[in-house]
C-alpha cells in the first residue's frame, strides 16, 4: 500500500472474513474447534508464520490433545533445570490456554476465544497515564526549545552492525527482526548510538543542540511493578560541537535543573563529578594504571553501600593495597560546593597530576558558569560519583530525588551484599541488584571521543555533551502523586447539552451541533451527547465523566426565545441553573468565563 | 538496564573500545584488514548475529576475497531470473562494498570504514523536515482535541497473532521479529488492528474518541521520492460507541474538514457514498450477488479511468450482462449534493430496496447534519465512490485535492490500462499502478463489525467510525509549498551577544550567562554563543542561521553603565544599531517587543 494512500488498509482481510468467508471467530456451533486453538497451535508451528490459508485454523481436537502431550512432556524435562523458570511460565500459560480451549471446544458451548494480550514487557498507554505522559514530555520539550534545540527523529531500527559490538554482554538484549531477506536490522536499543551514528553520517553538521524523546527496545526480564519494560521511552538531550571548555556543559547542567524543577518532582541534587579528577585521584592515591577502571566502579556503589564495604571491595578482591584504598577512602567521602573545589587546588598532590590539575580547573570555571546560571545551589560536588560507564571524558552528574535512595539506606537494614560485579562490565551489578534504590532521575556527563568512532573524517568525530532524563522513573513519581481523579484525559471547556421533553420536541440535535460549530470555529473545545433525544442525565454524566468545567444548555423553550443557559460544572451549588444568555452572545460568554478560570 | 536509571547505557562497550580493546575502527596502520570488511563479512555470516567477540573484526584479506567470488558467482546466476531484480542490486552493492574494502585493507592507506547508513525504506527526519512534522502533528493534534478525543499508545509490536490473518496477501510486508525465545512478535502494520484489539481487550470502554498518530511498518518495496517508505506515520481518528445515526460519522466529517481546513493544503472536496446505497443499487441493477464485491471494487477505478474502461471490464473480464452494466453506468455516473439525494430519494426501485433505502435515509439525516456543521459544501455525494475495504458497513469517504488526481487524467493523456485486479484483493492495483494519482490526503468510513472479530464478548463488537489522515502526503504538499528558508528549525527568540575587545575584556560569558538565566526564568527562549571570547561575527552569523529574531547585544562600555542594546534582526537597516535599554528592563522590554510581533 502506498503511504499516500490512507485507507485502514489493515482492515481489508478482517472484513473479507466478516462477509462470510471460511473462517469465522465466533461461530462455535459451527466449527467444533475454536480460533484459539488454533492460533495457539500455530505458535508451535515455525512454517506458520507465511501461512494464509485458512485450514490451519480447524485443526481438530486430536492434535491439540496431542500439543498438550508434547508440552507436558516439555514441562516435565524442563522441571529439573532451575534456569529455565521463565520459559517454564510460558508453557504452562499455553498448556492452561490449550486444555481451555479443548474444553470450549468439547463442550461447544464456550465463546471461542481470541488470544488478546500485548507483548510481555509492553504495554498500552491511555486515559490518565496518557495525559500524565504527554504533560510530562511537553513540560521537558518545552525546556529543550527554550535552549533552542532541535528534534532529531531516526527509524525505530536500525541496520543490525551499527548497534552490534556496542553494547558488550547487553547485546544478547537487543530486540533482532527477522531475516526475511534484504538488510538485517535491530531495534534501537538506546538513542545515544543513532545520534552518533547520524552526526557521522552528516559530517557538514558542525554543531547542534538536539533532543529526542522515543521508545527504546531491551529484551530483558521485564517486571513491569518495577518499572522494568522491554519497550520504554528514553528521552535525550545533548549538545555536540567543538566549543569553549565548560559553556555547554554549564548549559546541559541549567537544562537539567530547569527540567526537574518544572516537572515539579520535589527536591533534587545534581551529584557533580569529573572523570579526570577522579583518574588524577586515583593516580595520585597510587592506584595502578591498570586498575584505575575497576576501582573506580567499586567507588561507584558508595550510593548503595559503606564505604566500609567498598574499602573491602577494593582490597580483598581486587586487590588493592590498603594504605592506597584508605587513600582513597579520604578523598570520595568529600562532597559539597566551592570549599571542596579550594580544598583540592590546595591539594599539591593532585594538582602536581596532569589530570588532577585539569579536572580542578574545569571544575573551576564551570562552577563559576553554574553561578552565573543561578544553579549552583543545585549541585553537589561529590567524590564518590564515579558513573559506570567507561566512555565518559569530562565532567560527570547524575540527579536524585528522595525516591533515588535504596531501600536499605532509608531503613537502616543491612541488607545481602550485591552480586559481585563482573569487571568486564561495571554496570551489570547496577542493572540486576535489589538493594539498589530506584535510581537517578537523570544522568549524563561529557563523552568527547564517542562520535569518532562512527566517523569516516580524519578531524574524527564531534565532542558531546548530554543528559538523558528517566521519563519512566519521572512518571511513576509524578502518577503517585496524582489524584486519578484531579487529571482529565481529555481537554473539553464545554459540553453542550439540550433540555426539553414531548413528542414534537426533535432533541435540538441540529442545534447543539451549530453550537459546536461556533464553539469550535472558536477554536474552543466543546463536545455533545451522540443522542438525537437526549434526557438531562446522561448528558450531565457524560461531561462529569471527562471533568468539562462548562455547559452550554439549550432549554426548549428559552433556545426557541434565543437564549441559553451557559453554567459552571462542578459547583456546590447542584441546584444553580446557570446564567441566562443571548444566544448570539455564547461564545463571548464562554470566552469570558474559560479567560477568567485560566 | 533497568528503565530507571538513564545513563547513556548504550556507550558502555563502545567506550570501552575505544580505551584500548583489541577492536580499533580507526587504525589502519596497526590492523591490516578494515572494520567495514568485517562488518561486511558478517552480513553473510547468520551465526555472527549473537557474536560478540572481537575475532571476527580481523578477518583476513584472503575470506574477503573467498566472499567476492561466491557473491560473483551468486550474481551470474541471477541474471537470468528477472524477478531477483531487487536481491541483485543488493548483492551488487555488497560486492561494491567488498571490493572497495579489500581496496583500503590492500594498500593500508585508506581511513577504515564503517558502513553508515539507515535501513532501506527508513530515513532519520531532522531540521525544517522536522519542524513542518511537527507543526502538521500539532494542527491536527490540536483539531482532535477540540473535540474531546484522547489518544492511546500501544506497543509498536503486537503479538504474530494478532496481526496474523488480517492482512491478506499483504501479510508478506509484515515484519516479523526474530524468534529469540518466548512469544513471536511482529511490527504493526497499521493502527487500526492495535485499536481493535485494545477495545477488545477493554471491554468496559462503551465508548471512546481516540487518536493516534504513529509509525507502522510495511516491508514494501520502497520508493522514496514517491513517499514510498517501510516505516512511516498514519494518524488516526475513530469513534466508538453505541450512538444514534450519523450524529458520530457527520462529526468525523467535520473534524476532517477542520483538519484540512487548518493544513492549509488548498482546495479540497470529499467525496462521500454509503455502501449500503452500494449495494442496493447494484441489487437493483440486476448485479448478481456473488458479484457486487468484484463489480463494487470495478467502480472503484473511475478515479483513474473512463467509464467505457470501467464498464469493459465489467462485461469483457467480469462476465456482467451488458445491460446491468449500463443501468449501474447510469448510477455511478451522478455525483452532487441534496439534488442528488432526491433523485435517489424519488428512484422507486432504489427505495423498494431494502439496502438502498436504509443507506438514503442515512444520507439524507447526514446531509441534515453536516448542513447544521455548515460542512455540506465541503462534501460531493458521489456514487462512483466505492472504496476498495471490505469491512465497511455504512458511509464512507475520501479527501481529494488537485494533487490526488491521477497524471493521466490530468494531463490529458491515455496512459495504458492498469494492471488487472485481483479479485481477492481489490486495493492491490490501486498500490502498485503508476497511472494512479497521488490519491487521496484522507479516507475513511463506518466500521461496524470489525472490533466484534477480536471481541469474546457475547454482545459482540463495538460499532466505530473513522478516518485515517495521509500525513506523509499532507507533509509533501506542505513541504512542497514551503521556502526552506520560511521555516525554522529551532524557536528561540533572543540571541544574548557580546561586543567588546582589548586584552581585559572577558568576552562577558557569564554576563551573557546571566542575562540568559534571566530570560529563560521569564520563559523566553534564548541563546548565546559558546565561546569564551567570541567576535561580533559568528554571533550575528549563529543568530541569522536559526532565524532569531532578536538580539540583546552587552557592549563593553554600554553594558558597565548598565545598558544593554535590543536589536531586531532581518531589518533591513543593517546599520541600525538597536535601542539602548537599561539593563534591569530587559525583560520587559524584549517582551514587549515579542507581543508586538505575535
Amino acid at each position: 500500500m502506498p503511504v499516500s494512500i490512507p485507507n485502514h488498509t489493515g482492515k481489508v482481510i478482517l472484513g473479507r472474513l466478516l462477509r462470510g468467508s471460511a473462517v469465522s471467530f465466533r461461530a462455535p456451533q459451527l466449527n467444533p474447534t475454536s480460533a484459539s486453538v488454533a492460533v495457539v497451535l500455530r505458535r508451535f508451528s515455525a512454517s506458520a508464520c507465511s501461512d494464509t490459508t485458512s485450514n490451519k485454523m480447524s485443526a481438530p481436537s486430536e492434535e491439540v490433545k496431542a500439543q498438550i502431550t508434547a508440552l507436558k512432556n516439555e514441562i516435565g524435562a524442563l522441571k529439573k533445570d532451575p534456569s529455565a523458570a521463565d520459559r517454564m511460565k510460558e508453557l504452562q500459560a499455553q498448556l492452561k490456554e490449550l486444555n481451555l480451549s479443548l474444553a470450549g471446544a468439547g463442550n461447544g458451548k464456550k465463546e471461542t476465544k481470541f488470544t488478546l494480550k500485548v507483548p510481555k514487557g509492553t504495554k498500552d498507554y491511555f486515559g490518565t497515564d496518557m495525559a500524565i505522559r504527554e504533560k510530562i514530555f511537553n513540560t521537558i520539550t518545552g525546556v529543550f526549545k527554550r535552549h533552542g534545540a532541535v528534534t532529531l527523529d531516526t527509524p525505530v531500527f536500525e541496520l543490525k552492525e551499527i548497534l552490534s559490538g556496542k553494547y558488550g554482554e547487553d547485546s544478547k538484549l537487543i530486540y533482532d527482526l527477522q531475516d526475511q531477506g534484504g538488510e538485517l536490522c535491530s531495534l534501537r536499543y538506546d538513542l545515544t548510538v543513532p545520534f552518533a551514528r547520524w552526526l557521522a553520517m552528516n559530517n557538514t553538521v558542525t554543531n547542534i543542540k538536539r533532543y529526542h524523546i522515543a521508545k527504546v527496545y531491551r529484551r530483558d526480564q521485564p517486571a513491569m511493578n518495577k518499572g522494568r519494560m522491554r519497550e520504554f521511552y528514553q528521552c535525550d538531550f545533548d549538545i555536540a560541537g567543538q566549543f569553549d571548555p565548560m559553556v555547554p556543559d554549564a548549559e546541559v547542567l541549567r537544562i537539567l535543573v530547569e527540567v526537574l524543577t518544572a516537572l515539579d518532582i520535589g527536591k533534587f541534587t545534581i551529584k557533580l563529578n569529573h572523570r579526570k579528577i577522579l583518574d588524577g585521584m586515583f593516580e595520585t592515591c597510587g592506584v595502578p594504571a591498570e586498575k584505575i577502571r575497576t576501582i573506580s566502579s567499586a567507588v561507584d556503589k558508595l550510593d548503595k553501600m559503606p564505604w566500609e564495604d567498598v574499602k573491602k571491595e577494593m582490597v580483598q578482591e581486587k586487590g588493592l593495597d590498603e594504605a592506597v584504598a584508605d587513600r582513597i577512602g579520604e578523598y570520595v567521602q568529600l562532597k559539597g560546593g566551592r570549599d571542596l573545589l579550594e580544598r583540592l587546588q590546595a591539594d599539591e598532590k593532585l594538582q602536581a597530576n596532569k589530570s588532577g590539575a585539569a579536572g580542578t580547573a574545569d571544575m573551576a570555571l564551570l562552577m563559576d558558569y553554574l553561578e552565573a546560571f543561578d544553579i549552583l545551589d543545585n549541585v553537589s560536588f561529590d567524590l564518590s560519583l564515579a558513573r559506570g560507564l567507561d566512555y565518559y571524558t569530562g565532567v560527570i552528574y547524575e540527579a536524585v530525588t528522595e525516591a533515588s535512595a535504596p531501600p536499605a539506606a532509608k531503613q537502616g537494614v543491612k541488607k545481602p551484599a550485591p552480586k559481585k560485579a563482573q569487571p568486564t562490565d561495571p554496570d551489570a551489578d547496577r542493572s540486576d541488584d535489589d538493594t539498589v534504590g530506584v535510581g537517578s532521575v537523570a544522568a549524563g556527563g561529557r563523552y568527547d571521543e564517542l562520535v569518532g568512532m562512527f566517523s569516516n573524517s580524519k578531524k574524527g568525530g564531534i565532542p558531546c555533551v548530554g543528559v538523558s532524563i528517566g521519563v519512566e522513573r519521572v512518571f511513576s513519581i509524578i502518577k503517585q502523586r496524582t489524584e486519578a481523579a484531579s487529571v482529565r484525559s481529555n481537554e473539553v471547556d464545554v459540553y453542550v447539552m439540550a433540555f426539553g421533553g414531548g413528542k414534537d420536541w426533535d432533541g435540538f440535535v441540529k442545534e447543539r451541533m451549530r453550537v459546536c460549530k461556533e464553539l469550535w470555529d472558536a477554536g474552543i473545545k466543546a463536545e455533545f451527547l451522540y443522542k438525537a433525544k437526549p434526557k438531562p442525565r446522561p448528558q450531565f454524566e457524560a461531561a462529569e465523566k471527562s471533568g468539562v468545567p462548562l455547559a452550554i444548555i439549550l432549554g426548549q423553550e428559552e433556545y426557541n426565545n434565543g437564549q441559553v443557559r451557559l453554567k459552571e460544572l462542578g459547583l456546590k451549588e447542584e441546584s444553580d441553573e446557570g446564567a441566562l444568555i443571548q444566544r448570539g452572545d455564547l461564545v463571548a460568554e464562554v470566552k469570558k468565563l474559560l479567560e477568567k478560570s485560566a
